[in-house]
């Protein structure tokens, strides 16, 4: 049998190239139907979803305990650990093979298993145990080290020895398209003498990508690369949405807290780990070589195309304001989830690790406005002459994400805000 | 029918002047009974623990919602709100009155329900949603200002304006008596030009309380000072273990990571915010005045007598090396939880905020080695000629607060934790 990332797999289901859903990806979600139904796991392919409570129902996909996918989170199935993951990735990519006439000929169970995706809500995929944001583009860090700090000397001491992270707030990660409401806060500017609480002014997105961690961890004990590799469930598209004004005047010492906190957006689909498999690639050189328990040798990244589109109100369509790529970050996720155990930390199903903004060597390639507009001094200029150096009320910004296979994409689909203004 | 909290008030049980545990407190908790019972609520009364689940099923307690107590947190309960904790802990109250013979003449309830606090197994008592530290005692923000960065203006400028806190790690919060494995970490002493990893050298204790969050608030609203004030279910004592060496080199600029993430033990016993309201104090002045989202009226804080003691593996009694008072705390509790929200930071029922290390005016009332030491500088002299700086493996460390009333005290019990060598 084939494996599921066979480049040659076809499915009885219509798919159009372009789509980020062949059955070489089959990412999970949680959905509902228009019909009323309570939200529960389903795996995307083209069009559709399919319902993985229906096919489980039916007996064809034996997880060994039930009523694992009519579940609002992919907890109790990712709590199943790596083995019971790849086995019902490589059922389901046989039931959807061309080839196969066990679903493909069986109207009753497609009737039921196969919903159109226009027809599906989506929703937050997990339970978000934790959620942990890591700062590991030395691009962006070496960007915002000269933009506050020192053009010359950009990077702290510490950042090439440690995947520099923290502790995020989990209670406001919330799936695409949910609207965002600016948030309000203390600010500071620099000719003010004492602060004032009002609207954020300089609100903006930070272009990430979150490792969803699908197994947990004990207290009190490290993890070793392979054990924290085959912790990683999968991979969504992560907008941490940020306050600028906020943050540089609440950040010192302890970090940023309400800059953070209103909300971070992420993508419906989880692409899993062994689907991205074909598409890994090396990551920068790391030099200096980085102490023992953070070493790796082989290919540790992969390579995802990442863009970013901004619409305004008056704007018909998206204006691309970003075109990246995963494979530039200097930390692995293998390397932030090794050290955030390091020091004893208990992993959970469920954790979320925000990778940091991610951004390229070229200027077309920065991951956030502040970026961008260089700290609000370049305007972008958009179509219609509008122009923006942070978000505005009524802006949406869209991020996409895919890696290019020969002759179909196995993508993250797109995770989207909208900034309603404050309170 | 008296008020819970009435001085006057006894039980049938009888109940030692310095028991911390007297009907007036009522605190909540979750135990097992040493003939294996799975984990339960209960509250503590003297030397025993009644049990909430046995008193329930015998139609006692009638919170509106079936199965609360027999459940290994309190966050179904917390769930409930304000007005069912105050009814029940009005109907506890009653049931343990020396005038009250519904328990106290029925020897059968009496043997389902009063277990002996010495034959429990006690747990934490909370699911841990988040947990947030707060950093709001001004003499422990002016003591480590003055460490490491200017004795003639140690805070920084943010501090009299902003409650500044920080997420924490809820994955390793746990319950008192819960050994702390040292951890390992990337160490980079300022003498050493490159970083190494190892066991943490320069281990300590941070002496806070805890506020357990009860009710939610929805992301992208604000509190008032009365909505954060109901939605407090009580407070414990708090231990934010803390790797000193570990944080100085990691936490700039992103806050502490791995130096807080190991553990932080919290006491079983969650004393209620009613069981406290007799011992409401002012908190000191604040000037300049907060913004106005964060100003209070009246008085906003407790009475809480603090102490710490230190036993290592050759005292057979721990030594006192701290002794502190709650009320010294510059930013309130409604404080830190208005702010907290203030982007529009949803709060989940069984949030954590510690209060930050409670540190008094005077040498003898500092709340944590780095300050008792001195960074190191001054070690303590313990009964046998032992020295201390930091922790070192074997020692033992209790935390103790109580409320003094009128031949009573409302207390919390103790929050202990020993060090275990790295591995």
């Amino acid at each position: 049998m084939s494996h599921p990332n066979d480049p040659t797999l076809r499915s009885f289901i219509d798919i159009d190239p372009a789509s980020n859903f062949p059955i070489q990806n089959l990412p999970y979600g949680v959905f509902s139907a228009k019909d009323g139904l309570v939200p529960r796991v389903g795996v995307a392919i083209g069009d559709y979803v399919l319902d993985l409570c229906e096919l489980d129902q039916d007996g064809r996909l034996d997880v060994g305990e039930l009523g694992v996918f009519a579940a609002p989170s992919l907890n109790r199935f990712m709590a199943l650990g790596p083995k019971v993951w790849s086995r019902t990735r490589a059922r389901i990519s046989k039931l959807l093979r061309h080839d196969n006439p066990d679903l493909r000929d069986n109207d009753e169970l497609r009737r039921r298993a196969l919903v159109p995706i226009k027809d599906a809500k989506l929703y937050l995929p997990i339970a978000v145990a934790g959620y942990t944001d890591f700062y590991s583009s030395k691009e962006h860090a070496t960007n915002v080290g000269a933009m506050f700090r020192d053009r010359t000397n950009p990077l702290l001491p510490n950042w090439l020895h440690i995947p520099i992270g923290y502790n995020g707030r989990a209670s406001t990660v919330v799936v695409s398209g949910t609207t965002v409401r600016r948030p309000r806060g203390q600010l500071k500017p620099p000719r003010e003498e004492l602060p004032s609480f009002g609207p954020c002014k300089r609100l903006d997105f930070e272009l990430e990508m979150g490792v969803v961690v699908g197994q947990p961890s004990p207290m009190g004990e490290m993890l070793t690369e392979q054990q924290a590799e085959e912790m990683i469930f999968g991979f969504v598209l992560l907008n941490d949405w940020s306050a600028r004004d906020i943050q540089q005047w609440e950040y010192v010492p302890l970090g940023p807290f309400q800059a953070k906190a209103f909300a971070t957006s992420i993508s419906p689909w989880i692409v899993t780990r062994e689907a991205l498999e074909p598409f890994r690639v090396h990551g920068p050189a790391q030099e200096p070589t980085p102490l023992s328990y953070l070493r790796q040798a082989g290919a540790n990244n992969y390579d995802i195309v990442l863009d970013v589109g901004l619409r305004t109100p008056r704007m018909n369509e998206p204006q691309n304001i970003c075109r990246t790529n995963f494979k530039y970050m200097y930390w692995s996720s293998v390397q932030q989830l090794v050290h955030h155990a390091s020091s004893g930390c208990a992993m959970n199903v469920g954790d979320l690790l925000g990778s940091g903004t991610i951004s390229g060597p070229e200027e077309s390639e920065r991951g956030s406005l502040l970026e961008i507009s260089w700290n609000g001094t370049a305007a972008i200029e958009l179509p219609g002459g509008e122009k923006r150096t942070f978000l505005e009320d009524g802006d949406s910004l869209t991020m996409r994400g895919w890696c290019q296979g020969n002759g179909f994409r196995v993508g993250f689909g797109e995770v989207e805000g909208t900034i309603v203004p404050a309170l």
